[in-house]
Order: structure tokens, then sequence, then C-alpha cells
């Protein structure tokens, strides 16, 4: 039988991983904290843009070399998260969807919005819930400008 | 005396018809998942568009019929629900509402845009929550094409 | 140690302040509703528009006599938000952010919409919790519309 002890974990567990949901867009909007966006996600953590016709990336070095060329380019970005789902949710790992409205003005005048969902995989960490793999698949036809540096969702 | 059972529940509740919710919104953007759509809602559930001029369906025959052909029309759905609130919750009903952005691309090449709201009556059943009655009201003016398939909340 | 009950509290804590942002929300939509809007303040609520270049208000009298206004020269609104964090939680206060997508038409024809961040302090009352201090930062460029009454995020 589930204990008030389980139950009470189930809901803070499904907060304490849409925080980090929220806690990455947050981070990523900011254009400036880097640190607060790599610690969203494991050392090892898969970052895979393909679904948007941009790279996939592997660790935490390349995430942030990613971001720090996105957040030299940009002047504005907002990511709304929304209809959070949990798929599965273990000990030490869990599943989440979400759909994310992702859009941002860059220096160059050009601005870029995007219609998708997550796909996050999180492990469990000392530290709390990380993102051990990200991607996303686009809800709505991509627009022309989704190519190189001006795509994110 | 509240116990912490009932606040519990309460909690689980609440999660348990968002989820329900979203659920709905993923299966209208599957463009495929029509069963998965139509568990979310009761055998005899009343879906009313009529709030965003089409029409009024009554059991999941007429919502199957409606759906079949919308996922036939549309090549895009994207449907994002915020500002979730439970009027009411008792032992076997639930009411709610919710604001809900719902876009689509058509095959023809049209498109179509609505904000809205949702308003929910939910019936518990042995299999859970699901939804009894489905009506939306626009939030902002409905754009001109809003006529025929191509709108959908 | 943390107990049950603690951790009951915080979750509903948390779910109650979402909801009177919610409920403000609500209520900044209805166009009508300007006393359910004020009881989501404190009588001393500071009220500050100043992130998208409108007035700040202090005390409920002065934001009534704004929204009474507002909601003669709009036909529509619509305030979503997502990405709700917080940041702090005491027995008696509480700091919170959302991300909100504005959005409005005015009687006149006009229209506007602002992608913005919500910085809220709470009190709690006796009949709950409060929004004490009301701030707005832009996530994206505002319109070039967003001056006078047709900017509300």
């Amino acid at each position: 039988m589930t204990t008030v002890e389980d139950r009470l974990r189930v809901i803070e567990e499904r907060q304490a991983l849409q925080d980090v949901l929220t806690a990455y867009c947050t981070a990523v909007d900011s254009l400036s904290d880097i640190d607060g966006l790599l610690d969203c996600f494991t050392e090892d953590a898969v970052f895979d843009l393909s679904g948007i016709h941009l790279p996939r990336f592997e660790g935490q070095a390349q995430i942030r070399k990613f971001f720090h060329q996105v957040f030299a380019d940009m002047s504005h970005h907002a990511h709304y998260n929304t209809n959070f789902a949990v798929d599965e949710l273990s000990a030490d790992q869990a599943s989440c969807r979400a759909y994310v409205t992702g859009m941002g003005a860059a220096k160059d005048g050009r601005s870029v919005l995007v219609y998708v969902q997550y796909h996050l995989r999180f492990a469990r960490t000392p530290s709390g819930w990380k993102i051990k793999s990200f991607s996303e698949s686009p809800l709505m036809p991509l627009p022309p400008e989704v190519t190189g540096i001006h795509a994110r969702g």
C-alpha cells in the first residue's frame, strides 16, 4: 500500500523536476547565467537540438560553448513551458515532456519563434535532479529562419 | 478538522485533473491518437465548441467522428494550457478552468490561432477523472478564419 | 527534521501563491471584476508597471482607478502565466516569479502583446496570501504601441 510518505514524495519529485525545467528556461533567457544553466544538466548530458535543425551536443563543455555563442548573439530570449507531463519516475531517473514556446531576438535584428515539445530524461544526483538527455520536436512548422545560431527552442 | 490524508488527496486530485487536460491537449496535437483523446472523456461527454463557432457534440461517437476529420485535415496542432483553476472538487465531480493557446496548420495551407478559456466539468469514474462537459470561450477576438474545420481551440 | 505537516504545507502554500497569480490574471481579463482583482492585493500594495513604461501605483485606491480606466478602454484581455518559481517562502511572506504573455485589444482598434516576467512579493494575511509588491520586466522587446493605456503585461 502506498504510504503518506510515498505520496508526498511523488508530489515533491514532480515539482522538483518541473523546477529544473523552469530554471533551465530562466537561465537560457537570462543571456548570462551560464553556470545556472549548466547546473540543470549532468556532466555527461546529451543536449540534442537536431529536432530544430541544430547540432547535438555531448557533455557540459560542449553545451557551455554553444550557449556562450548564443548569449553573445542574442539580445532577448523567452522560453515559456507548459503541459508538463511525467512519463516515468523511479528512484534515480525520470522522463518528462513539456511544451515550450521559445522565442528570441538577435543583435543583428533577426528574430525567431518556435513551438516545440521538450523530451527530457533526468538523473538523480547528490545535488538533485539533473537533465541527462534533452531533445525537442517541433509542434508547428519551423520558421524559415530556423537555421544556424538563430534558433533555439 | 482536515487530515493529512484529506490534504494529500486534494493535491493529488488537482494534479490528476490537470493531467487529463494535458493528456487531452497532447492527444489533440498528436493528430493520430484518437483513442487517447477519447479516453479523456466520459462515454456521454458533451463537447461544445459553439464558443468558437463550431458545433456541439454529444457522446464519444460524435467526438470521434469530429476528430477523425480534424486529424485528416490538419498537418500540425499545438495546444498550450496554463492558468489552471479548480472551482469545485467533490468526491465524484469537479469543475475546472484553464487558458489555452490553440493553433493549427491545415494541409491546404491555412492556419489558425485562438486564445480561449476552457470550461471543464469532470466526473470520477473507475478509471479516473474524465471530462463530462467541455466548452470554451474566446479571450481574444477570433480570427476571421475561425469557421468550419479550421478552428479548434 | 522536516515533518509531513511541514512538507504538506510547503506544497499547499506554493499552490496558493500561484492561485493568487492566476486569479489576478483572470480578473484582469474579465474586464469587469475589479473587486476580485483588488482582492489579490494587500491594502498598501505597490503595483509598479514602470518596467513596461507605465506608472507605479501605491495602494488599492490607485490600483482601482487605473483598472477602472483600463476596463473602460479595452474590449479583450488575455494574460497567460507559466514558469512559476518560488524564491522565498517564510511564515508570513513569499517571493515568486512567473512568465506572462499579456495581450489586449482596445475598443479603439489598437492591440498590444507583451512577453514579460512578473516579480511578486506576497504577504500572508488573515484572508490568505496577497500581493504586496508587483513589478514586471520585459523578456522580449516591447512593441512600439506600449505607451499609455494600451500596455499592460
